[in-house]
């Protein structure tokens, strides 16, 4: 017996507004995410995504967009899809994603081999801010992000050296955490080549989150850490702990970069 | 101006013989994700895969398949492509390529935050052999896996709780290691469910290999952890160091697992 074939591949066509760009229209990676597999779930009849993983083709521009779903297999406990956003015919963010149902939250893990980052109160910790003279950040007006000043040292005009930013983040409108929301806020802290003194843009390559459970609403931990920074090229993975001390999401980016000149 | 448009995309066939299955036919991720990895990446002029990620949608079986390759953008820097394992006009494994230059083999990193895996020689390790009375494994046909002891305390009938599991892995014929050869290794070591008791098949969601430099060859030390094990979900990631002691490999996957009964 085979199983049915999958829904036909479908499109839906959107606008990108400005909401969530920096400066002029270069839109945030992880909100790109969200949006594309947003479009996708519904493609599926499993609940949540399970892993997320996105290649960025091209940077998309401010306007018309179309995202393409193509449901791969919808099978017992997984649906597979394939989605694109693209412009004017041309692919500019290609994702995978395969949708399952996350633990309850509150279900204990067998095993558990991490720890939450330890941060001061997010009174505590510094309000992260475009310092004036610079574009206006989209991701700073939806999200108020709360940075340990021990991993922000550049915000003081120095380098730790250190390549870990570590924070708090919530929703700045009341926007209830549920698993889309994660895949926001796993690109939303500032690279960590700032506190490097690696100066300049650190294009997304690639990015895959991992959903691990059902978050509940509050205030999320995040910590973000470079293993590598080699040859124009840096891995950046992402933890993101939610109010209850629950690991929600784990992510890995492979972003670019220019070392600066000696 | 705009970028010249991708070529076309292109099918490949081609024929999943059993050297790399386990028993009568489970293919191993890792193998599978090298030879759609080969195909994609000569449609590129890139010479190395930089980032690969993979969803697997359905097992494939042994026997005839087919490699569809579609180039989404060849940049300048980045060369991005989508792949997709298909047998019977249905999607087996689908696959997203980024593509560019690896640092050269002995290029100083800019920053590294780990460490090769501290391990015993690899004669004072455990050679990794299937138990008699268990089916063939090509994995081990192929690789000559030693395992540290200390983390493979399942080959000694107990359970160590640990979910890490570490060795030495080269290839058993003589292969010398490439950065494509990385991706078969990235999967090649036991489940670390092993350790922590838990029995029977993990299968793989999502992997995604992020290569860091052009690998010299020798000995790999390669190690893999969990962080999470909750609700019949596990993340393993992996770390593939060369015999220079280079970070050349960084991989993650989602599996599914079987909870013991309590």
């Amino acid at each position: 017996m085979t199983a049915p074939a999958p829904a036909p591949t479908s499109t839906r066509e959107l606008v990108l507004d400005d909401s969530w760009a920096y400066g002029a229209g270069v839109l945030h990676g992880g909100w790109l995410l969200e949006t594309i597999a947003s479009v996708a779930l519904e493609a599926t009849g499993h609940p949540h995504p399970l892993a997320v993983s996105a290649h960025y083709v091209a940077a998309p521009r401010l306007g018309a967009a179309s995202v393409e779903v193509e449901p791969l297999r919808e099978g017992r406990t997984v649906g597979s899809l394939r989605a694109r956003l693209a412009q004017d015919g041309r692919p500019k963010v290609e994702v995978l994603l395969s949708a399952g149902t996350l633990p309850a939250a509150g279900t204990a893990p067998f095993l558990i081999d991490a720890a939450p980052p330890s941060l001061p109160s997010p009174q505590d910790c510094l309000l992260h801010e475009m310092p004036s003279g610079l574009p206006r950040n989209g991701i700073l007006e939806n999200l108020e992000i709360r940075l340990d000043p021990a991993t922000a040292s550049w915000t003081r005009g120095s380098f730790g050296g250190s390549a870990e930013v570590a924070g708090w983040i919530r929703s700045s409108s009341g926007r209830v955490v549920d698993p889309l929301f994660l895949l926001t806020v796993a690109d939303a802290l500032p690279p960590v080549t700032f506190d490097l003194g690696i100066g300049g843009w650190v294009p997304t390559v690639e990015l895959t989150v991992l959903l691990r459970c059902q978050p509940v609403d509050g205030w999320l931990r995040v910590v973000q850490r470079a293993r590598s920074v080699h040859g124009g090229w840096l891995d950046e993975e992402c933890e993101v702990w939610d109010s209850a001390g629950q690991l929600v999401a784990q992510a890995r980016q492979l972003a670019g970069y220019r070392e600066p000149s000696a």
